[in-house]
């Protein structure tokens, strides 16, 4: 508060200082009375939760819109198949390499989904710059992202108004908007806060949770109200309701084949993330691939996009794989209770106008072509448009298409299944017909999960169809894949991409690597910086000042004895070189150091024997900016968060060997 | 392994000891086979699922038949008004009264929900007797503390087969049990995960919460076959399935009505714990009743259950409260999505089919009552009744209780809405009815949610009705109850229980008093164990093992600079102390036992500034057995959970101030 008043009085250049201070002043008394109600804390989660709501409102809009004047362009160019080709190619080109070109040029970490990057800042570890404002605007794909950084704009400005402890107050902000960062881009509030918690973190603090979710809340909420508003309910928010028998949902054996569902998913989930971490390498250590991605990255974008449109060209390819649906019509379609199969044996029983309404699976089966093959030919054709998708250098998110291509796994088992069941199955005297839609959600759930290494897809799957017959099986196939895409130290899909954009994020690296567990801080620590002596005088701790940017210093009792008294912050030792230096009587430059700035006793302490991964855990459970760490009572170095970097990044790059030789 | 064939070869006296060590033989083989798969750990977890599942599905079907036997006594003894009273109440008083003296006979601590001990449990400080088998049988009513016995014995069972390290083992094993239990106690996998990981700890490990993901579905699925299998599908498993119109489920305007619902149920969730606290205070401190409840406690469950039964007699005042619907009946009721201010106006207009069919509303407004007053009086009734049930020394659980509860203050609200608005709210052309089941929705998730500080009813309410369209409002009035009952330092229903049985359970503590949290563990920690010198012989490491029962010993350099060197084992100096008797040549008896023990080096250490709760956190995460405290290098004591539980318990007595003054 004194920051912002100060701020209006002592700059006279300013225009209108006293209406300035008048509402300033006035604002600064409605904080107080509103802030003894609830703290300001909430506020600002709720304006995260808004804020987010409202980006993804006029994001999902224009996205419409641009959808459909796309559809719009082709339909009207029915007949001019050469025409058709090029409106249905060059516009998703050109967009994809304007954007790429405009996020590239106003910030180059913003590729990808953001999700990596975000939890590596949550572990603890900062990146410099990466969740500035400017970057926001650069940024007009994935929501994580997005809302990360209005998280972190308005945790600097919950620190700067309020003045609380920056350290958590920050954090906080950060954890809540990567949560509601997921809930919003999926529309369902719950099971985003609990995928954001699975992804973001091994630990998680339980009092973080409720503020999550309360954020995650106050979106949903604004989301609801703008649709209702702008008379569009139709958006994100929109449920894919299904409408699947609940007298008798499954057959228990069926439960068998959701199991087997469930490790199929979890195989393909495998193969893919397998292939994905390949083509990652591939265009890292292809020299071609990574040259041209270094310099002309609106040109890669626009080649592979150019790529996947003309595979997917509805008059070619792309007739058998439903290529004219959107993403959200897919998934609607991917999601019928009803049996493909039957219905297209009886398509021409069915009135004009129930297919008009409903003609959504009829995508599926175009030109006489069986649903199985079309479902086959999709499956065999997205998965590696989908690896190939994945190395644009473009702000996108992945979780939805891999939702949507286990979904068409799901379809295919459902169906294969209505085939070899025509009738349903008999269970003492009742008939249970197959659901094919039930499959398809449990392979939705399955592959997202397995691809992701989490299990909230399962809740995920409940939450958007509200179809909570079927929660058991789902979870069942979803706790298989994972098994399978787990196991073996397998990597996650964020875990890749950490690893392949050598992120120092530790958790993933270990998941990668079992072996660097056993790394110890001795191993890693290097020699760690100044370290202060309790009776040092004034020029001693002058220079400890100009030679080091630390933040904290280490006191020891005295340099032989190297015995850990405390730490001592860098404040206070400036107030000690003020006073000495406007001290006339040179009481006070005569005095140690100890007897004057305020010794901070230590909490914890490392030895050189703890891991590198326990210190980690310590560092950010604790949560402490540093970690001393002792040998005997004797300091030997102290970790901080850019040293820990620093190990980390050391520890990806196998420099431990030669560090451990030089201990030896 | 090798213990159990040692087991089977060592004891001649055990019958088949040839075919016994070939069947022993079998089994190893065929585990050894299936661990290279899987690992053991998930089996035990599958079978953890499957027995609860099976426990839980024998006591519903039990129950189930002794409520039945209670309303057919009652409907044949029809005009004989007395002995209705006296079939009516005297059932209950018998039951409770039987089922108390038997579990206080067979084990003393197993009333109440279970809840509070467990988790006490779970954040690392032991209980004796608390997990054992012989419980298992005395329990029969909470599911939670339940599963967690069956957890423990698999976690004992695992450890004996597998021999992996103890520690993490059984904790992991029961982390998952009380995940099941309260997941099988729903009957909703997903949110009794949830619930099981807010009310248990205040951070948790996202490793855990796969282990109980596989648990709680391997449960739910048994759960589901068994129900198929005995043909009755109507169990607990079985959905409050509602019907709610999803095109315009709520007007934009009745989120603010929501909102107040949330603070209404919050208000009532203060005001019920807060006649919780004291009457559990009045049972402590009143002399007559804590005399009767510690010797006759069979006599005050009598008394007790026969109050509540005679209030709730159908043919006097419980005539008004709907008392002859069971628990699933009133749920399925309040939850009804039609209004039934509307349907009893039209009463007359059904069908007698219809009126038969679904005729859980008419308890609600029999003879001619109005729906309001019957809620009404079945709200200020159940306070009481509900508050009092809290003292009955009777295994059972108040999660479903408390829900019902909230359900009825919803439903009061949704009804008085559509009084106010006979023909819903116009919202541009459209007609939005009011739906009174969604306020009965809403306010079940918010009062329970009030009443244990958690957010997962919010989810439970979404699992048990499959009614997503409402998960906005929901999730809202359920935050703004948690918000409410939260402020200011309120301690929650189990946090209450842990008080007033001074569990030592260090949150819930911290909860009710905040001026503990500055506590450091220079004023509380004692003159710690026995500590050994690194050049000590024989005699002092004889003279240790015998005079304490320590299993780690810490190990200075010299008792006179008492520099922190590392810790060794029991069993190491027990090796010594052997070699040293068997030694003839008298070499190692002349050594020095930091020559022979290996130290284990230190990897942690807190210092006396560290607060209890930082050295609590550090303990529980890591996961460590044990915490030395060092100040300048020299050791000023060590914590283990048993210290740790003692500091708990001085804490939670007052004693702190006492410490405090000795230490000054």
């Amino acid at each position: 508060m004194e920051h912002e008043l100060h701020l209006s009085s002592n700059h006279p250049w300013k225009p209108w200082q006293h209406a300035r201070s008048n509402v300033k002043e006035c604002l600064l008394r409605v904080q107080s009375v509103v802030g003894s109600v609830v703290g300001l804390e909430w506020f600002c989660l709720c304006a995260l939760g808004i804020l987010t709501a409202l980006v993804s409102f006029v994001m999902d809009l224009s996205v419409a819109k641009l959808q459909r004047a796309q559809r719009w362009v082709y339909s009207h160019l029915e007949g001019y198949k050469l025409l058709q080709f090029l409106s249905w190619t060059l516009y998703p080109v050109s967009l994809c390499a304007t954007s790429t070109a405009f996020s590239h040029s106003v910030c180059p970490y913003s590729a990808g989904s953001g999700l990596p990057e975000v939890r590596t800042i949550l572990s603890g570890v900062e990146l410099p710059d990466y969740l500035s404002l400017t970057h926001l605007f650069a940024k007009l794909g994935p929501f994580v992202h997005l809302s990360t950084m209005v998280g972190a704009y308005l945790g600097r400005l919950r620190v700067s108004i309020g003045g609380q402890k920056e350290v958590t107050a920050h954090r906080e902000m950060l954890v809540a908007a990567a949560a509601v960062g997921v809930a919003s881009c999926f529309g369902a509030p719950i099971s985003g806060v609990l995928f954001s918690v699975e992804v973001m973190g091994t630990h998680f603090v339980v009092r973080d949770y409720c503020r999550c979710f309360f954020s995650a809340a106050c979106g949903a909420l604004t989301f609801r109200l703008l649709s209702v508003w702008s008379r569009e309910q139709e958006t994100v928010q929109a449920l894919f309701k299904t409408s699947f028998s609940s007298d008798l949902p499954y057959h228990a054996a069926e439960i068998l084949v959701f199991a087997l569902l469930g490790l199929l998913c979890g195989a393909v989930g495998c193969f893919y993330l397998f292939c994905h971490r390949r083509i990652l390498q591939f265009t890292k250590t292809n020299r071609l691939i990574s040259k041209v991605l270094a310099t002309e990255k609106a040109l890669y974008t626009g080649m592979v996009v150019f790529l996947l449109a003309s595979v997917t060209f509805p008059n070619c390819a792309g007739h058998f794989m439903a290529a004219e649906l959107s993403m959200k019509q897919l998934l609607s379609s991917l999601l019928d209770g009803r049996q493909w199969w039957s219905l297209s044996q009886n398509a021409s029983v069915l009135s004009p106008q129930e297919l008009a309404h409903e003609s959504l699976w009829q995508e599926w089966s175009t030109l006489g072509t069986s649903v199985y093959l079309t479902l086959g030919f999709f499956l065999v054709m997205k998965f590696w448009l989908l690896v190939l998708a994945c190395t644009l250098p473009l702000p996108a998110g992945y979780f939805m298409p891999a939702f949507i291509y286990g979904a068409a796994i799901g379809r295919l088992t459902g169906e294969g299944l209505a085939f070899m069941f025509p009738n349903g199955i008999q269970s003492e005297g009742k008939i249970c017909p197959i659901n094919p839609g039930g499959y398809a959600l449990a392979g939705a759930a399955a592959f997202s999960g397995a691809v992701t290494h989490t299990l909230s897809p399962a809740l995920l799957a409940l939450e958007l169809t509200g179809q909570s017959t079927h929660a058991a099986p789902i979870l069942l196939a979803t706790l298989l894949a994972n098994a399978l895409a787990r196991s073996r130290h397998r990597p996650s899909f964020y875990d890749a991409i950490s690893i392949v954009k050598k992120l120092p994020h530790l958790p993933s690296l270990l998941r990668a690597r079992p072996e660097l567990c056993s790394v110890r801080l001795g191993q890693v620590l290097s020699d760690g910086g100044k370290v202060l002596e309790r009776g040092g005088g004034v020029t001693e701790v002058h220079l400890a000042l100009t030679t080091s940017s630390q933040v904290e210093f280490p006191v020891v009792d005295t340099h032989e004895s190297q015995v850990l008294l405390g730490s001592v912050s860098r404040s206070e030792l400036q107030t000690f070189l003020h006073r000495a230096a406007d001290d006339q009587t040179g009481q006070v430059s005569d005095k140690q150091m100890g007897d004057v700035c305020f010794i901070q006793p230590i909490t914890v302490q490392a030895s050189v024997h703890t891991t590198v991964r326990q210190a980690h855990r310590i560092m950010s459970m604790l949560p402490t900016q540093h970690l001393f760490v002792t040998e005997k009572g004797r300091l030997s170095g102290f970790m901080t968060w850019k040293e820990m970097k620093t190990v980390i990044e050391d520890l990806a790059n196998g420099k431990t060997e030669q560090i451990d030789r030089q201990h030896d």
